[in-house]
């Protein structure tokens, strides 16, 4: 690239050959996306021109564009967008000796997945075998190209025609397009796929929240509103809104936070039991992984919901009902002698919430793209792995504290079953505790082996891999 | 582009030609903006020269860049930035001669829209007429250019020249710009117009909350306050602060985010009426459905006002002075019998709320550009055009609740005027129950042509079109 | 580039000259990195083969890559990429003869900063002198390759040969990455420092707000608790943990948003006194100004933990006591008497700091990078300076309306020290008063000179420059 810019380029007189400017494309298809993908190829300083069946009668189009026939205006460029459904794909058949050698470009979608046996493009070649298809371009819609900036935007491409595919390539990086080469033709399928995909990735852990406050919902609503209405004979049922939602909430937001968690500590364990780095995962753990983030950021809005949910307690209508209610029994002995434990107790418990909440919103912040983006890779690695297992034990910490006195009560487990927060404690105890014995192990072995300054400078992959005895550690 | 990365590239001989990297660069101009650029061109590989009138006195230039007179300067480069005021630009005329057939960049910008008759560019191209002007990179500012990352940053170009155009446009992607052309030189009014513009897409909005935030307003200080004052001769004027603004805020945010649905619902009936998608809309539809986006960021900002004024109600001193005067009255009959119903009612209204601006939140979140430009077009429609109504049925139930034993007591309508949160169900009730009467209207439809199936695979759009028989089904 | 897109290349019989897709690239070492990478080749349309000690014995390779010894990988391909530790770069030195001409691209990042004397790449360097050592794209992580959008990601390189750059500039690109030249190979320290950096640019500002929290806090403490326990003998140290924290955060948080704004005045103060706009700013200057963005968000970070803080009140055990035990009290003189000035001033007090912390939040939103990146110049100059004088102006009056009744009562000064909410409140009021000036002395200015129109139409920085007489006024 760089090569050419040399200053003999201004050198030469103006107009020996015409400017590439003014390059001419073809347009088949004059609906929306026709019309707004004409429309940013005009402004991009290209010449545009419509083929249609009935150039007379098309409709509004891009002021300077023309329209011609189908053939006529296939003969006038070299390169040929196809902004026609599938369905109508036929009449290209037809033409097929005028369009050998031009590059086809493909942006059409399907309504949904897997429709047809065969995808769009490649039916496409089959119709007229002689043109140079490209698929691409698919993810931009009608919208994005006439309002949005493309600057940067990711698309993909992929044909059997290098120099098809070059050409399209610069097309789209004039646009300001960042192009993704996906390979041959064959991978037409994965493009097509793309733009009609819906958070594939969010399924997993939406099941798996959907789950547990299902659990923790009946669970909670036997206990509690249940439990008073058969052994008590009161009808606390308003509870379910606020009270109950209040409590399921956070405890899913802790299990799901300390399941981000998990993964990690146990493929550590299995490479230690394993003794190499470089076996596979099993298949389940891979796939829990790559789903990290989005647990992640579902316990985030749970504890939001659940901030949300604590802030509005005192204007409730029963809260202050029983605040009052306290004052008029003249029950003076409870509340009159000021608790100084019950105070710290009650103020460390929220401060650790806020503090929990806190160190949760910063991590959901660097999970932002453009936030995300802009840290080194040791910066993301410090914010995920040291903030992320902070955040997990003040959490839990705010738990323990929740239940800190009442532990031992019998009046605790009614009809025998722990509360809601003791269950909820679990996974991020054996997650702690667990974190807690592979950093003892790993400073236990910094001790023995008298290398106390590797402790500082020598990050634990690299340990892992002496430990081991990998034959690997050469390579990063 | 690609074509020349061949293994035969690294065979040539080093040093033959002289290496791209040292290309030579002029700068007309020392001032902030032009020491910036310089850096920056050195920084990347470039060497630079600066045009002075004064060569000798010209202050602190980045080291390694030469400074000369200004002819000398443009003699040896062929691309000249132009880092001067446009009041300064005669002494280029009498330059012409020397600057003939060499690439001007016009990085200039004035300090107001229409400050000139013609553009910067268009009067440098007539002070030296046989130089290659080309307008653009004057949305750099010189703060950028020495701190920012430049990467992927968008720019503007436009020139007559396709040649010069091309240089520039090399240049700036080795600086990591992403460029977009704008077309010839008669463009440079608009790109001179890009940096001065200030949130233009936000003024209609911006009116709009304004007007209603005034009328409501002065309407429930009228109905709340003046009314207190003349019939019961109560000074309550310090709700204004919280009270009032509490009900003012929650109202307008509900209008506004049924305005924002309130154009798609418009447009979709016009189209049924019209019998054809193809038809323009009317200016002020197409005005008002561009700015869909900043009105519901306002009703966001609003309605996060009102969560905020909301959890303040507690500490308020009018709040707890009531709360304890209740007691101190004795007034046992309230409070003291728990109304179920009360608790019940109040909860949902408070849930619902929660629930509301949880899920206006995530719409929110969707708009940020990195968040936004992340999702695939079916995933971005689905949160705004699903989660959106969801968000719109959440909102008005909550208003809806509010009222729910208060719509037929005389005492609401107090000078015979309706109470706020009436006023502001209006607008989003009429939305949703048009847009109920339109999915009804197409199940109906579904189900009369037997094609129980086309109900789930085919998207309304193209029903659409089917039901009005229109020709241009087969483009996209 | 675009000079090649014409109608011509497409008529070229195919298969002609080796499609460039199918380029084959070197990758010595099959560690982690180097298998991410092959793979990510693999998918852009490369070829790829693995240079390794063992071939037979290497491990899980992507497919479709091949497997040899270095010396015969080496001679296949013309680029090769270093993925080898440092550490093990001795083999390197045997093979120098057949690697003389080949450009090699390192990776590698050590562990921690100035481990060597040298850098890998100019140790690489003297290892094969015959090769073309670049340095670069080392920022990219094993993961990243594997899983993230590389799309406009940046990554830095530099090297002596600029035509091996180039060569590493293109693959990069077609990667979709945004590259920087960051110059010589002399230039390898800075590259290889980046992967390495810890936040940099918050370090000091993370100082100051430790500092002021220390300050403050035991400020506090003295003055609150451990008064009230020498004074009057009450054991209230349960308020560390609510009540002094929320005195604490929302001090601290006032004098780093003023402290955002006090380097600009005090610049332009500079400017002034020095009548001209050209002379350096002193080195401390520079590097506050430099920290502006973080010290606003620390700034913000602790006004949102003052707002959870400040929520969280009303269900405290300790309010809640306080509350009951008014009214058990039968004190009803205090409370029964409705103050009106009382409620305006508290209501007030909140609606303030309710209106700073909104500004403070759309502040915040504004730094993110992508929104910001989506603000013209002037957007985003009228927002950080227009804006952020507005919250500090609203957040100083949230101050001084707390303590409106309390600077003249003798109670208010125990232990003869003044309460933290009013040294809080010296540097904004410096700030605004210092700012207040300024603009008044540049309307009086405007009005001398009898230039009123300049006013609206001219910029200060301009309007400086006249009044100094600077002869650099030219240029921008």
């Amino acid at each position: 690239m760089a090569t050419e810019v040399n200053p003999g380029i201004f050198l030469r007189p103006l107009g020996m050959e015409p400017p590439p400017e003014r390059e001419l494309l073809c347009i088949f298809g004059t609906g929306d996306l026709g019309r707004s993908l004409g429309q940013r190829l005009l402004q991009t300083g290209y010449r545009v021109v419509y083929g249609s069946r009935r150039p007379q009668s098309c409709g509004p189009l891009p002021p300077g564009a023309q329209v011609l026939s189908h053939t006529e205006a296939a003969q006038l460029a070299s390169l040929i967008f196809i902004c026609v459904h599938r369905e109508h794909y036929d009449f290209l058949e037809t033409l097929a000796p005028q369009l050998k050698g031009k590059v086809f470009v493909d942006l059409s979608n399907n309504q949904k997945k897997d429709m047809y046996p065969d995808t769009n493009a490649e039916y496409l070649q089959r119709l007229v075998p002689g043109a140079l298809v490209v698929k691409g371009l698919n993810t931009l819609s009608a919208w994005v190209l006439l309002n949005g900036p493309l600057a940067g935007k990711q698309v993909f491409l992929c044909g059997d025609s290098a120099e098809a595919k070059q050409a399209v390539r610069e097309l789209a990086t004039r646009l300001g397009l960042s192009v993704l080469d996906r390979g041959s033709l064959s991978a037409a399928r994965e493009v097509e796929d793309f733009p009609l995909q819906l958070f594939p990735e969010w399924r997993l852990p939406l099941c798996i929240a959907t789950g547990l406050t299902a659990f923790f919902f009946f669970y909670l609503l036997i206990r509690d509103i249940i439990y008073a209405y058969v052994e008590q004979d009161k009808d606390i049922s308003f509870r379910i809104m606020v009270s109950l939602a209040n409590k399921v909430f956070p405890i899913v937001s802790l299990i799901m936070l300390s399941l981000c968690y998990l993964p990690g500590v146990m493929a550590a364990i299995l490479q230690l039991y394993r003794g190499t780095k470089y076996s596979r995962f099993p298949d389940w753990l891979d796939r829990w992984m790559l789903c990290r983030k989005q647990l992640g950021l579902l316990a985030l809005a749970l504890a939001f919901l659940h901030v949300l949910y604590t802030f509005i307690i005192p204007i409730r209508y029963a809260v202050r009902h029983k605040l009052i209610s306290t004052v008029m029994k003249d029950n003076k002995s409870t509340p009159f002698y000021f608790d100084n434990t019950e105070a710290w107790a009650t103020d460390s418990f929220f401060v650790l919430g806020i503090m929990g909440f806190f160190l949760y919103f910063l991590l959901g912040l660097t999970s932002l793209p453009s936030v995300g983006g802009s840290l080194s890779w040791r910066e993301f690695t410090f914010v995920q792995s040291k903030l992320g297992h902070l955040t997990l034990i003040v959490c839990t910490a705010h738990g323990y504290i929740y239940g800190w006195n009442k532990f031992l009560k019998p009046s605790t487990y009614k009809w025998w079953t722990p509360p809601g927060y003791m269950l909820c404690l679990v996974v991020p105890s054996v997650v702690l505790v667990l974190k807690l014995l592979m950093v003892l192990h790993y400073i236990f072995f910094c001790i023995c082996t008298r290398q106390t300054d590797a402790l500082h400078h020598v990050d634990k992959s690299i340990k892992m891999r002496k430990i081991n005895g990998t034959k690997k550690s050469r390579d990063i």
